[in-house]
């Protein structure tokens, strides 16, 4: 049997792209709901992203170059954008005239703010019957809490996500880390993408309900869905989930080690032939007979101890040198990867997740790949984060069937860039 | 305008489930798969889960009353559990069965597994030309790391969330933090669902092309896929993305401060009305016009004195007290989140995040509610996750067309349970 055989991912594509013939209008800014229409466009969905005049603030976000951010260039892709000025009632029309030749809207302003713009459900629905509508906010649209502001930290510590990315109680005074991306934004845009392909589905597939849906969908919910056993924990037992560091409460040694050359290795040694793999490696084989760390049980209760003699073993190599004896020893390890070991990474380039990307702003750019990952139709980059506005002609005249002298008044009242 | 016309989440639901209609079998265990089928059960799919004669390993994982885990009560919801013996070719004999009326199947075996087992993606095709199926593994189907061992914490890792959640270089010696659940089996899972989802509309809407996808679903490429600007930022100006432990790198004050009684809140008071706000509010009102602090690029710059001072007052107040304290003030603020907050919070009680449900091996469980929530056809907890087993007669004899005698005789025979 080959690989090509086993792996259901090699040979050619031979469909179209996975969602072809799906329009979306996002009328989003900042992580969460950008996020999301990024998803449908690597699949092939055509985005439309409106935007107002002075444009999304993510493309001042982060490291820039002559003004311009990187981070753009991928939050961007794929997408046409579509400046104006929603405040401006022709604006309000040009929106429902492109709704009206949508399946789907996403959006993530405050609850109601749309509805206060006159775009409510009720209008978009009265120009497309059929629309699917996302809303991703903080707290959701409904409830005590849906007026508060969001911020994506905030979402991360109401799903308990922060509190647990600490170090176990006692061990150092420094606060919990914040997870060092907007997770709880990008968890939210995914669970929308998902939730926009399940009511498509319903609304598309032959005998189906033919129906418009909305999703709800908030940050801190999407987090707090993450948690596992936490939440049923906490109400038959009263256990509160506490953090462990670099560790599992339950399993060791599993742990975050330091490396000669300043970096870490992760070390999964949790099983019996794992461990005596272990012990032998470092030098220690008479640690397999000792009671204190003979069993799953008895390693975690010494777990502080053993993790100080794993690490002063660690810290005496350098992080290639550790990759190579781990490996040899067939023990499950990982270099904890930086920005640079990604990008070089020998799998990331081979399943093009890694990808140059031509944009006329920089350059060649970075991007990371599609995911997932559709073999016999994969998703594609066909453009990085275009300009302010780069569509609104186009999309204007295909679309909204406006003629150039009509764009260019617009233009001249300040409605559209 | 009344809330309910602002909304869109208001009303009773009116549709059926939003996936009513779809049939999934899970070959999947420990984390990715079944949380994927999870996600497609909660919303109305009939999901199959096929388990080992001796269950899925997370019928064991976590805290435990009678042997039971209270994960499972969750993860196993909404599916119908049938128990065989995947070595015994009879048991193959029924998988293709079932694999002829479901149109997903969902599986997280190493790559290439089922193809040994005879039932690769051709074998599962042969008697359902137009499948679904969603592969979920460590590094994906193909590449040079394909067969590598594939751990949650490892595709974080390598992912480059782990590097990041750490305190900023030099501030201690401890190693980066977990995020305290297997956050990359999660976001895989929920890759695979959209991912399915994509497929299927493209495969069944009017128009569609009626084609059978395959999803090549990797932990690792589900985690660096949130990385936001890190690759791009190392390709063009070679940055590597640093952690900044509990801040931004960006703005300032932005952190989590320890309070009187032992937890953490969250303050983001990083523009200049805010800042000036907490200023008074801290009883530092001469910090407004201080050069040190004045504008976003000062703070950052001397975040740490700044941090410190904010911590010294918020170590002053119970939690309680400093939230009434900034929410008087409206600076964006918020407990850092445990079980028990989470469980007794009152916006997600109010939206059936936490929930009571029976479950006959507990008595009354929480569970965590839907996402993404639909308010014309909300998911619905059917049951908790069942016994080994406890659906095998039903779906034989359902979906594989057995008879009671049939069904005997495999049992007698160890193939089924």
């Amino acid at each position: 049997m080959t690989h090509a055989d086993m792996m259901d991912s090699a040979g050619p594509a031979e469909l179209g792209a996975t969602l072809s013939g799906l329009r979306v209008l996002e009328l989003g800014h900042f992580v969460a709901a950008p996020f999301c229409t990024r998803l449908l466009g690597d699949l092939g969905a055509d985005v439309i992203k409106v935007e107002p005049l002075q444009g999304d603030p993510v493309r001042q976000w982060g490291a820039q170059v002559d003004g311009r951010s990187l981070w753009w260039s991928i939050h961007g892709r794929n997408k046409r954008s579509i400046a104006l000025d929603l405040k401006k009632p022709d604006a309000r029309d040009i929106i429902l005239a492109l709704v009206a030749q949508c399946d789907v809207v996403v959006e993530n302003f405050r609850p109601g703010q749309l509805a206060r713009m006159s775009l409510g459900p009720d209008a978009l629905r009265a120009v497309r019957p059929d629309l699917i509508i996302a809303h991703i906010s903080g707290y959701g649209q409904t409830g005590p809490y849906r007026d508060r502001a969001a911020f994506g930290v905030i979402g991360e510590a109401i799903g308990g996500l922060r509190y647990l990315t600490n170090h176990a109680p006692g061990q150092n005074d420094l606060p919990p880390v914040r997870v060092g991306v907007s997770i709880g934004d990008s968890i939210a845009g995914l669970y929308a993408a998902f939730g926009i392909m399940a009511a498509l589905w319903q609304r598309d597939r032959e005998g189906g309900d033919a129906a418009a849906r909305s999703l709800d969908v908030a940050l801190t919910e999407s987090v707090f869905s993450m948690m596992e056993a936490m939440l049923p924990e906490y109400g038959k037992l009263g256990i509160i989930k506490q953090p462990t560091g670099g560790g599992i409460a339950t399993a060791a040694p599993s742990n975050a080690y330091p490396t000669k050359d300043g970096s870490w290795v992760l070390i999964a040694a949790n099983s019996e032939p794992l461990f005596a793999k272990l012990a032998v490696l470092i030098g220690r084989p008479q640690m397999i007979d000792d009671p204190d760390y003979v069993g799953n049980a008895a390693r975690v209760r010494n777990a502080a101890r053993l993790d100080a003699i794993i690490g002063e073993w660690t810290g005496r190599h350098v992080s290639s040198e550790l990759l190579l004896l781990l490996n040899g020893a067939d023990i499950p390890n990982s270099k904890v990867y930086t920005a640079h070991d990604c990008a070089t990474d020998p799998q990331y380039l081979d399943r093009g997740m890694v990808r140059e990307i031509d944009d006329t702003a920089f350059g060649t750019v970075l991007h990371s790949g599609i995911v997932p990952h559709v073999p016999q139709s994969p998703g594609t980059i066909r453009w990085p984060g275009p300009d302010i506005g780069t569509h609104t002609d186009e999309v204007l005249m295909e679309l909204a069937a406006m003629k150039h002298a009509e764009i260019a008044a617009l233009r001249e009242q300040g409605i559209i860039r």
